[in-house]
């Protein structure tokens, strides 16, 4: 055995007990969930410049150790800041497997293993949305799969825009809540179309769009001689975590001949779930949706599915048969480059095989329902607690609160909300300083509020107390 | 320490032995490049059926195994098929951290480590470009980051755009080399203007674009009243391996104001040699590049850099300044969200940060010095060897060729291509079945011709002088 072979074999095994510490760690919630230094404390505890001579492997174990130091600690059961949480270890061996593997998705050649398990994955995603002749490809997040879908339903509505471009008469517009992510608004501007070239559609007080204010959209749209040819819904709104009535949504894109996508980045994963499903009704009836398995199923980003009611379309709006990939022999239908925007692809599939293998459907179930009951019990938890006040009557994992300390509680109205903003940011601002607890805010009708998500199932009741007692504490 | 604990750290105790010992394999070129399945085959290999109830962690490293068994050895030095190759245990690590600590690169709140890193990367890059004020992101591949700086020069020649999307009397044209890469032809339709808004620009006899055609294009297109708003040069073309003669290239651009962008996916790492970097000279006098070092720079999938001359073009063409994300306070000016076309984003900075420590300026010099000469000496090799003929006179790690058996060599003229076309096919074919090597092939000047490309410094003499041997050899 060679020493470099010694020196690769100790630094993997090194990196392995550094990823045992570290989980176990957070598993067990000891340690802050972020040590915050300025950008220019950190930029001297880390090695940033990079050297002209190389120091070796050696250096390795040094820097990771580093980089895990000073990392936000998603995987601690006290971060509660994104819509994505805990560390799932097969996934994480996964991805792992993916690195070293190294291999890229374009063609069933490059990537045999990765290419199969893709479309077995996507096979079995599509099976919960009741896409029975469906096809699909994984992206880098769901702003890219949202963004297919966006051209996938542009292609659809005007054939020639693929060789043509847009003609001048086609004045394209679509229509996504006010609440939805502004990766869609973007993927219209990416289009050619403009931010102007997107409606959003009022919500309801519970963040859901609107399907009668849909409706009067589209005719007023109609009116002024623009093409409506996309409508998103949202399962799973980002700062809310509201679901759009997908059925009702449905009905109207039907009868007008649009094409209906789901932006199910977030809140496609309750499909998983027996009590939860209900929530996406009628999400068989759209054309699109955008699943990430890296949000609420706990694998680690970036997994994004793009998921398709009919096939063909992706290959029909992005495919550019290039001759030096694809052979034409009889392998190819299993090609999936052409469905893709990417060229070179990361096998993403990986970790949400092994991680399907380990837990099963069921074990994905439980997961989806420990989140809900975890919002929920938040939610109870609070209100027997004064001073804490639930903005918006919510169903889903994310809680949007906010909080007052005694001497402020005697406002009303605007005041209040006020008040409510600057608690909201100076507390917590404090608790991401002290490390204890990280949970983020929006700007929510009008004022900055919490939102907590649930997303590590690990997470339990003593810390939910803990955090609403830290909120108390803060000066 | 309980069970569970137990367990994770056995199941990543036994991966890293497996990467281990999967690497040393590859190294030591011991071992298949691949065993070829049909789908079929594979899919009954493969536990693709994905259950209903969990099989428990104890399942992960047979899977782990079976996917190493099935995959193809990118890291094998007989692997010479695409544009990277090997494996670099630095950045294995640096995945495998980022894996681990799983966050996302939208806010440096989120992501403090990644984005410092990501940040003295991009610099560090831009140096050797000599975008001495520069900025940049990374993105999930070439194709993302070509995409990306279209619709950056297509903003800054329609500054409407954002807002209003594309008016009929724009009529944007953009001008491409016809042996680019397929996706920026894509760019073009994704933006709006379809491929026949992109005019590929005639070629010279080594496959480099001809800056006189480039010119006389666009006042033809001019002509038409279309108007020019971007130019791509190519450094590194896929098949060929071509480097655009990009000061002759800006004269033109520069002289026209138009958008200069140098694909520079493939051959961009060239700037890292002083003996190479001659072949991009005048890229700093371009808008923005593209630039992967998970091709020549050896770290896996993905890495793609998007390099910028000027400062707030990406954030004036993409961003979209969501407030649940970017909050305003003083670590925003290094929130990189507002620069990418995703919002969650994989931290790909962290293998390359890991991989420059160890092998420094010199360890990449040394590096890419090494892959140009493996591919002249691959050529001197086969000059030495009758039946072999080089298509192109070229200067880059590619190595394009054809071979004839001896029964076959009389031909001449475009017999002579048939007979080469069929033995380029029948010959790939059967190496890759028995798994001795992997080259790729693609149709140039007319014919299918083996393309050998020089990725993995660790291919050595005797692994050239067998890939001929067994082109000879072969039925």
């Amino acid at each position: 055995m060679s020493s470099q072979t010694e020196t690769i074999e100790a630094l993997f095994e090194g990196a392995a007990r550094l990823a045992s510490e570290t989980l176990e760690e957070n598993r067990a919630g000891r340690g802050p969930v972020v040590r915050r230094l300025s950008p220019e404390e950190l930029g001297r505890a880390l090695e940033l410049e990079l050297p002209a001579e190389g120091r070796g492997l050696e250096c390795v174990l040094e820097l990771a150790a580093k980089t895990l130091r000073y990392s936000v600690q998603t995987g601690h059961t006290r971060f509660t800041n994104q819509l994505f949480g805990g560390a799932d270890p097969a996934a994480i061996v996964g991805e792992w497997i993916a690195a070293l593997s190294n291999t890229s998705m374009y063609t069933f050649e490059a990537a045999p293993v990765g290419t199969l398990v893709e479309l077995a994955l996507l096979d079995k995603l599509n099976d919960f949305v009741g896409f029975s002749e469906g096809e699909g490809v994984f992206a880098p997040g769901g702003s890219i799969s949202n963004l297919m879908c966006v051209l996938a339903a542009r292609q659809r509505a005007f054939p020639h825009i693929k060789r043509e471009g847009l003609r001048p008469e086609d004045r394209p517009v679509m229509f996504v809540s006010e609440e939805s992510h502004y990766s869609l608004e973007r993927a219209g501007l990416v289009a050619g179309i403009g931010t102007d070239g997107t409606v959003l559609v009022a919500v309801d007080e519970v963040g859901r769009m609107r399907p009668e204010e849909l409706e009067r959209s589209i005719a007023s749209e109609r009116a002024k001689g623009r093409t409506p040819f996309f409508v998103a819904a949202t399962a799973g709104t980002t700062v809310a975590g509201a679901f759009d009535p997908i059925a009702d949504i449905a009905d109207v894109t039907e009868s007008q001949g649009l094409w209906l996508h789901i932006d199910g980045s977030y809140g496609a994963s309750a499909l998983l779930s027996r009590r939860q499903r209900g929530l996406l009704a009628g999400c068989d009836r759209a054309d699109s949706m955008t699943w990430n398995p890296h949000k609420m199923m706990g694998v680690p980003i970036s997994s994004s599915a793009t998921l398709m009611r009919t096939k063909g379309s992706l290959e029909e709006t992005l495919g550019m048969h290039a001759d030096y990939l694809f052979h034409g022999n009889s392998d190819n239908a299993y090609d999936l480059g052409d469905r893709s925007l990417q060229c070179g692809r990361r096998v993403d599939a990986l970790k949400l095989w092994f991680s399907w293998q380990v837990q099963g459907d069921r074990g994905f179930e439980e997961r989806i329902d420990a989140l809900f009951g975890q919002a929920a019990r938040f939610r109870e938890l609070m209100e027997e607690r004064p001073g804490f006040r639930l903005i918006r009557e919510q169903e889903g994992t994310n809680v949007c609160f906010r909080y007052l300390h005694r001497e402020k509680r005697g406002a009303e109205g605007s005041e209040r909300d006020l008040h409510e903003h600057a608690a909201t940011l100076a507390i917590r601002a404090q608790l991401a300083e002290e490390g204890s607890f990280l949970v983020n805010y929006a700007s929510l009708d009008g004022a900055a509020t919490f939102r907590f998500v649930a997303a590590n199932p690990e997470t339990g009741d003593e810390d939910l107390t803990a955090l609403l007692e830290a909120i108390e504490a803060a000066d």
